[in-house]
C-alpha cells in the first residue's frame, strides 16, 4: 500500500472523527489544514520520515540526518507557505546508532531547530532491530485562508519552479535549505495557483498538482528546465535527471498568467526563479517541448525515495 | 541513549529555534504545551510510537495495532486534560505489511479516530526491510494554562489511579481506552497537582512526578491498590505486577489534601478511582506500607516496553 492508495482510501471513507469546520484541508495535500478558531492564523500538521539504507545511507554523519529529517518537514511547510512552529521526533533507533550516532543527530536536530526557527519541543525513542527511523511530525500556521495547495491551477497559469533540479543524490539531499522565506512571501502575493515541493521529481510533483486541480494537463519548455550542475555529474541525460530526480525540495508552483511578469519582477529572494512552462486544460497530458519546437509526450516519473550506498 | 538522556540533552542545552512566549511547557512531560495566541486555548502536541516485536507481537491483528498506536498518544493528552484535534501517522511498513495487513491497519486507524473523536489528516509511508513501525503525532488543545502536569505535585497531596493495574500484556495494552474524559475532567477541577499516565509502570511513572516536582517523595498502601484481574492470572505476585508492570494507561494524579474528599464525592464516571497514597518531602524516597502496617522502602521499576511474543 503505498502513500497514494492510503489517502485513496480516507478519501473515500471520509475523516472520522472530524469536528465540524476544524479540518480546512484533510490528508493528499503538503500539509493538513486546521482552523485556528478565533485567531488570525491556520495550523498546518505534517509528518515525515526517514529510514536508513532509504533515505540515508550508511556512512552519512548523524548531524546531517538530523537536518535532513527536520528540513523534508519544514519542505512541505514551505511549499504550503506557513512558518514553523514546533516539531516532535519520533526515533527508532538501532542498537548501533544508540550511543554517540544519537548525540550527533541530537546536535543536527538542534542546530536545524535553531537555523529554521522550529524547536523540538517532545520526542520518544525506541529501540528497533531493524534500520533506524525518524519521523518528524511538525505543526505550522499560515494566515487564515492564505495556504499554498495543490489543488487551486488552472488552465493558462505559467508554471515555476525554485532553485535547480537534478542529482541531488550526489548530496544536496542532505543539505539542502527548505524554501521558508519563499513560501512565506508566495502565500503572501496575489495570483498564485498550486504549489508543492519537488521531493519526488519534478514531472511526478507536477502531475501532483495537475491531478489534485481536477486532471489539468501541463505543457514544459525542455530549455527552460534550471538543471543542477550535480545532474551533469550524473551518468545519463542532465535533462532527464532534472525531469525525475527525487529531493531537491525546491518549491513547483503557478501563476495567474496575468500576475506572473509582476511576481518575477518583485521577487526579492537570490534563489534562482525560472519560468518553465503553462498548464493547459482538463486532459490534455503532460508535454515535453524540445529546443528543436517538437512536441514530446511524457509520462510523470520520478523516484519514491533516493536510494544511497 | 534512553528517552530521559534526550530529555536531559534538550533541557540543558534549551530549545533552540524557540519564539518568544510560544513554548510554555517543552520536552519532558506528557505533551508540550504551546501558546495558543489569541485563543482561550493552548495547544498540545505528543509523538508516540510503536514497534512490531517491542510494542505488538506478531499475531497482533493489525486493526488493535492501528487502535493502540492512536491510543497511546491519546492516552498522553488524556494525561494533560486536553482534547485531540488531529494526528498524523508515519508508517515503516514491513513487506509482510504492505498488502492486506496495512488496509486492516488503516480500518483500526479510522475506527478509532471516529471513537476518539481525532481524526487521522495526514499520513506518509515509507518501505522498511526491518519491523514495521508506526508514529502517531498528535495535536491536541486545553482550556488556557489549564493543561495538567508531572511537575505540580506537593508535599502531603493525596495519590489517585484510575482503574486497575497491572497484567495488561494479556490483552489489555491493545484493547484499553484513553481515559480522555477524565482528563478533562480534571483539567477543570480544583486542586489537581501533579498528573501521568501509566505506561512505564506505577512505581516508575509515580518517580517521574515526583522527580519532575522537585524529587518529592511518597509513601503508597500496599493495600489499597486496585490489582487487576489479569495481574493475578500472571506469575509471580499480583500486587508486583499492579506496581511495576507497564501499559496500564490510567491516569496516575495527586490532589490537594483539602480537595481529595470533594473530588471524590464529584467523581462522575463509572471508572473505578482509588486513592493510593500520599506525597512526601524532598529527598524522603518512595515507600510502601504493608497491611501488617510495616513500610518498606521500595525503587522506582517497570518495563519500558512491554515484550509480547
Amino acid at each position: 500500500m503505498g502513500e497514494l492508495d492510503l489517502i485513496r482510501w480516507i478519501r473515500t471513507r471520509g475523516l472520522p472523527g472530524a469536528r465540524r469546520g476544524l479540518v480546512k484541508v484533510g490528508p493528499g495535500d503538503d500539509c493538513a489544514v486546521l482552523a485556528g478558531q478565533g485567531t488570525g492564523w491556520d495550523l498546518l500538521l505534517k509528518t515525515d520520515g526517514v529510514v536508513a539504507g532509504v533515505h540515508f545511507g550508511r556512512n552519512a554523519s548523524a548531524g546531517l540526518v538530523g537536518r535532513k529529517a527536520l528540513a523534508r518537514a519544514l519542505s512541505d511547510i514551505a511549499a504550503t507557505g506557513g512558518e514553523p512552529v514546533a516539531a516532535v521526533v519520533h526515533a527508532a533507533l538501532a542498537r548501533r546508532h544508540a550511543g554517540r550516532w544519537a548525540r550527533e543527530l541530537q546536535k543536527g536536530l538542534a542546530r536545524a531547530a535553531g537555523l529554521w526557527r522550529c524547536p523540538v519541543v517532545g520526542g520518544d525513542v525506541s529501540a528497533t532491530p531493524g534500520p533506524t527511523t525518524l519521523a518528524v511530525a511538525l505543526l505550522g500556521r499560515v494566515e487564515r485562508g492564505r495556504a499554498l495547495l495543490r489543488s487551486r491551477a488552472r488552465p493558462g497559469d505559467r508554471i515555476f519552479v525554485t532553485g535547480e533540479l537534478g542529482g541531488s543524490i550526489l548530496g544536496r539531499h542532505l543539505r539542502f535549505d527548505p524554501r521558508l522565506a519563499e513560501g512565506r512571501w508566495l502565500a503572501r502575493r496575489p495570483g498564485v495557483g498550486g504549489a508543492i515541493d519537488v521531493s519526488d521529481g519534478l514531472t511526478r510533483d507536477l502531475g501532483h498538482i495537475l491531478e489534485e486541480s481536477g486532471g489539468l494537463g501541463a505543457e514544459l519548455s525542455a530549455g527552460m528546465i534550471p538543471v543542477a550542475r550535480a545532474a551533469r555529474r550524473m551518468k545519463g541525460d542532465p535533462l532527464g535527471h532534472a525531469l525525475a530526480d527525487g529531493e531537491d525540495y525546491e518549491l513547483l508552483f503557478t501563476v495567474r498568467p496575468g500576475r506572473a511578469g509582476a511576481l518575477v519582477r518583485s521577487w526579492p529572494f537570490r534563489t534562482r526563479l525560472t519560468e518553465i512552462g503553462v498548464v493547459r486544460g482538463h486532459g490534455s497530458g503532460l508535454w515535453l517541448r524540445e529546443n528543436s519546437g517538437r512536441r514530446r509526450r511524457i509520462r510523470p516519473a520520478g523516484w519514491e525515495h533516493l536510494i544511497t550506498a
